[in-house]
């Protein structure tokens, strides 16, 4: 089930760079991790911003939901959320 | 080059149904052709909307332009277009 | 899986009153089928506006859109969507 | 009485987490009280958010404002209340 | 029980002057017979729009929205409703 | 001369909770002057907020204006204004 | 009383361009005889659009409303309107 | 040249009272040096808000940033320019 | 004195394409001159819109007007102006 | 390939106003060099703002996107992008 999240990330610069730099690295593997797995099938920079714009593909609500609460980055992130499906013109099956 | 483009279809109800179906038909056609030469990777319908989030790969604006003007819902169509590139925690090389 | 739907009514003065109590009467039989079904488990009116507050449970994302886009009104309708999920403070088992 | 109340969260990020902790543990237990008494009957948590929807049933206005104001995270969060009423095409009678 | 009602009034230039002026007549009785019952306590006019601000005391939402939805002018007017509860510092029992 | 005037309070917690009381019983005292001298008629909670929708009758602006800054919680309120007028349908001479 | 008020002018093209004209002179002459009273102290045209900012000096609100709603192109205008009053570093009495 | 010049201040607490009399007396004297020039004809308070609205008379566009970025209080203020010119139904040759 | 403007054009479908063309020719024409004058020195168009991002040089506000509102498409047109100056790092002599 | 760009500046007072000499030096320096590149071929300011609009020619997304993250002053900096292309009425090859 296709979900399209949008993401936007805003560090307060009180946050000291090392930890910064520790909770990036943290977020880069979890992403991976769920790439690999297949439930985050796509992720892309949007031009000029810390932002990304994703398509995950999960069981249901509730998978999506820990998934993205579970970002290292989800306490500095605004999220929104818009569920997808299947498009008829869609010459793919997914 | 990738963008996101978002479209929201209003086709007025004065439009009489053979002529929307005909042009419903030209849209199929033409974006299947698109998806095809890998112009168009992703389109996918937004749950509840007469709408839909695509990804789009072309060689540069003025393509993309193009492209969109010659939708044959344009003239019925709201869309927004965000330039996308390459995300740094991404596996995948698109 | 349960969803968060707003629906608002916008019925052009031009539609025959005939035709939009016969639409009326649709919706209403087809809303009451899916609430019987449990698709529908909750339906309440917007107070002051012809409009409503759904909850929706259904099997997936796809089952959402057709069940939506399937409505009598839908032609007239603007449609919000929001994916819910437990809440852990919930002492309900929804 | 219904009422449709959305609540977003936002905690500062200065407050220590025990105080944090203490807080969503009163909170649990305040909700819990309410919806066993049968004036919060739905809480859903909304997908990917610090928020939730809710369904509240009180005897007037009143009831609601000293119920929500006296939320103990109440000073952290954005309301939104909308009244609602029975919908012409329920079937339960709520 | 209070609640704040807002409504702006857009007739189409469609609708004949006949007409308006005819249900402009039954909105003032209409409106008049519920001052008189207290139920449309305050009803002020909007400078330079076809608007007013109003409070209405009613026994409930439902009674709220019977009596905006039986409007004779509810067909061309939005309406937006906040529900109001007595204030601290007010010196009025209302 | 009427005005509706919505305030909204936003008192930063780094306000000593002495000084806020402190500066909510001075607004107390002010707003009931105001009541009692006749120009502050309304003043009404706004249900789940920090807000009040109030009623104001001022010989001008200017003493709408010199009201509005002088109240002890003027620092910490985002106010709206909207003059009011006679409606012609009001069966009360406010 | 001064009040900052702007006007923006939206005439649909199915009235006939004799009309518009008509409308347009009575406009004109009924904007130059508030200006002659010194009620209508400034209008100035925004570039690049049909409305104008205009200032009004008036006895009080319900005379501001009546020349409003008098203005005979009101009904295809959108109006805002925001009480003024004496700015402490003006130099000028106004 | 005439432009509508719309400031809105917010200074924050954090700023010493005695540098915020020093800045406003600064603010003062150099918004009065203006409207005696000519340049800045006319400033008027808006009800309720710590704002106002002005008019400016300057040679030309960089003329007018030249004089807001010099503003004692520009680093606190929110600032919108709107371009104006002559209203052919203004009796008067501003 | 240079602007931004920006130009979104929606010609309504019940104008006859003849007609459309025709002012269509017109405004490219309208444009030209323009641009060869050197009071309309940028013209791009936005990608996937009817709308295009233009920079005026003009010798004054009230120039912008006239030639905005000449422009053979300016019933059709929503437009937004915003006044620029010599940005303190550019190279050129704009 | 051409972007329009909307940069605004926010520096918080917080930063020592070296450190701010320091990076404004740093910002105008490397925007300088973009520009004798033919990369930034156009950059004004918005009167009354610390903003400007500008015009990059670059060889794709990506090339953008690293340049606009690598401005000395990105970290306080909200930034849009619009893709543009050719306008049919365009004199220029641009």
């Amino acid at each position: 089930m296709l979900f399209k999240v949008e993401m936007t990330v805003n560090i307060p610069s009180s946050l000291p760079s090392a930890e910064v730099e520790a909770i990036k690295a943290k977020e880069k593997a979890y992403s991976q991790r769920l790439q690999r797995e297949g439930k985050w099938p796509h992720i892309w920079r949007v031009v000029g911003q810390y932002a990304n714009v994703s398509i995950f593909d999960v069981a249901d609500n509730q998978e999506l939901h820990d998934i993205l609460t579970a970002l290292p980055l989800y306490p500095w992130m605004a999220i929104s959320v818009q569920p997808l499906c299947a498009h008829p013109s869609s010459i793919h099956n997914e």
